[in-house]
């Protein structure tokens, strides 16, 4: 309820707008920017000059059009020359990227890591050595514009402090993650830090299947089950930033034990140890090395197979699973009524292998109304969808305030 | 990503922002509005002039303050000259109300209903009736700016449309609830229809406990059970609107059978019949008339007081709902990481008579990080909160553009 937006307020804004476009849609005329954002081709033509002199976009001549008359010249976001480091930690795997303005992923490290509680010092040693790498791989006129990463667990809003995660961390424990790891990557940037499934939610209302998407629900899986929320066009991040955790929603009061603590919850029953105990394909010691078959995407990618070849037990496990993550996602329905649900992470090979027990779960339990116009979708960035999702997390400062950036590069 | 907003967006808005302060915190002084909406004196001058020829405010001088100099005029809302109409329909009654500007409750007329199926002329021939007798008495300078209803239903977004209310109709119908009651009406003005809980969260977010709260959920008992969820500072609607049903968020998987056709819903476990059978109270017959001890909200008021003068059967009644109510209040707290919960209607009296259990029941199932600073309260609105709530979305097109209003009245 505050007075309207100064001058200032709005060029700040345009500028964003632009940019925003340019990162996402990417190289557009400003025939169509001016058609798009409502602006006279003369303030569209003083923005892209602001953004071009800041070096984040360049103006272009297109290819040959073709048509009669002088063409509108295109602008290009600066993919090579302007980046974030973004960075996936899951309890399977650490991913570090450089991640170019317009999301293309410039390079990329990848380690396996063991199962089980990491030490903050190794975590933070580990991707910091990988942005480093990358980044001596650099030219000079390259600048790194921001920094965030996505982790399997619960992240305070405001500090980026982890409070929780049962598959990467010990209980009741609080990790300044995003503040240790600025320190070690020693680049004068904060790191944003957010919940792995969230952010996958936020790469796909960017990037995926979800863009212009206002309701949808991003269902990650990866050992636990993780959910992003998008309610009408926002993350909902909830009063302390921990919005979002499906996966601990009672589906089966007195089920399985969960590693929060509870009984029952839709990770509880749905995660990778339910699949896997279930088909017979489980040991009890869950801190074991991550061997290829044994658990991970990989023994998960198994037992849909062999559910496929008529393997009669696999098909039994996929059936229970597929029962309560169809329970699971019909409550999700009734309480959000999205438009789509998105399966990402290792539920992608469990939704494809059980649609039809989930599908006639949704029947039995969620309300007419609210499915009749749903769809079910699995996720279109794969096993990306988290890092992109840190990514963007990483740009939105940018998008937010160019002028920012502007006055550090001395624009 | 438009462009920015034109002089007479910024107007509007102000003039909306102004308005609303003085519709939600009552009368208040220039000066004070100066220092809150952050603009000069002039420009706050100019708004109120346009809102007071417009008739929506006045200006007072206000009463002795003691201290020195010329005072600052106090904004006051017409209260008495401008007014919407509020309806609420719930399965055991029909309120009309004329709601002055600033929320006073001005007249109001209440019926108690049959239970069972309502008959569509009929129910808009009621409320109409009621709105005709109230505007009889109005003096010749009032007018009526607006009108909507709450229903206990699910509402299409758009159309007014209730496509499924267990409670109030049969099965697969679907009623244009809001077009028939503004043709019955008569005013030339569109009735706007929000499902009860919905409405119940707004009026709470607006003027009850939740005022300031950006994140909170509504959970409304009567017969059924609603939900109405502000994530955000908005409210959850959902892609058709049905956003918020948390009613029929399955906890209890093969539990009593529920109207929506699932089994073991949160409505089912928890609802009025699920606590009147327990405690030994109910008859099967459900659409007998609405005598009070039979059913209702007396019904259950009185089998909170027999637990309380330790009535066994009562008690235990008590703790099987209190459980159910727990386990589902656990789930949305995990899902939402709400700041508040508030109860409303009927479930005022189950979570008072029951707090226990809820709350261990929080503890056993809702993570440790998203219930620290979780706020548990019954609704400060009482039987009131769908009805204000139904006021509010009355009110909603005036603030949102008072200049449409005083276009219509010729300022």
């Amino acid at each position: 309820m505050r007075a309207g937006p100064s001058q200032e307020d709005i060029r700040r804004h345009n500028l964003g707008a632009l940019l925003r476009h340019v990162h996402l849609g990417g190289p557009i005329s400003r025939a169509e920017l001016t058609s798009r954002m409502g602006l006279n081709r003369s303030t569209i033509m003083a923005l892209t000059s602001d953004l071009t002199a800041a070096g984040l976009v360049r103006e272009e001549l297109p290819r040959e059009t073709g048509r009669a008359g002088r063409p509108s010249l295109v602008v290009r976001p600066e993919s090579s020359r302007v980046y974030v480091f973004a960075f996936d930690v899951g309890p399977d795997r650490l991913v570090a990227a450089r991640v170019g303005l317009g999301g293309v992923i410039l390079d990329r490290r990848e380690l396996p890591r063991r199962r089980g509680p990491f030490e903050l010092p190794e975590l933070v040693g580990a991707l910091a050595g990988f942005a480093r790498q990358m980044r001596r791989k650099t030219r000079p006129d390259t600048v790194c514009v921001g920094a965030a990463a996505a982790v399997a667990g619960g992240v305070r809003k405001g500090d980026g402090v982890i409070t929780f995660g049962p598959n990467l961390m010990k209980p009741h424990q609080e990790v300044p993650f995003g503040e240790e790891l600025g320190r070690r990557l020693g680049l004068g940037l904060p790191v944003s830090v957010g919940n792995d499934a969230n952010l996958g939610a936020l790469a796909e209302h960017s990037r995926g299947l979800g863009v212009s998407v206002k309701d949808l629900i991003y269902l990650h899986g990866d050992v636990g089950i993780g959910g992003g929320i998008i309610a009408g066009g926002h993350l909902l991040g909830g009063h302390d930033g921990y919005g979002g955790e499906v996966g601990h929603m009672v589906v089966n009061p007195g089920g399985r034990a969960c590693g929060c603590g509870s009984h029952g919850c839709l990770e509880a029953e749905v995660g990778e140890r339910a699949l896997l105990e279930a088909a017979g394909r489980a040991k009890a010691d869950q801190n074991g090395d991550a061997q290829q078959g044994k658990h991970g995407r990989e023994a998960v990618r198994a037992v849909v197979d062999a559910a496929d070849r008529g393997d009669i037990v696999a098909q039994e496990a996929l059936k229970r699973v597929g029962d309560w993550l169809g329970l699971g996602v019909a409550n999700l329905i009734n309480i959000f009524n999205p438009e789509m649900v998105i399966f990402g992470g290792m539920l992608r090979e469990i939704y494809l292998g059980s649609a039809a027990r989930v599908r006639s779960q949704l029947t039995l339990h969620a309300m007419t109304p609210q499915r009749e116009r749903l769809r079910l979708r699995t996720s279109a960035l794969a096993d990306d969808a988290t890092l992109v999702g840190a990514a963007e997390l990483a740009f939105a400062h940018v998008l937010a305030d160019p002028l920012e950036v502007l006055a550090r590069a001395g624009g």
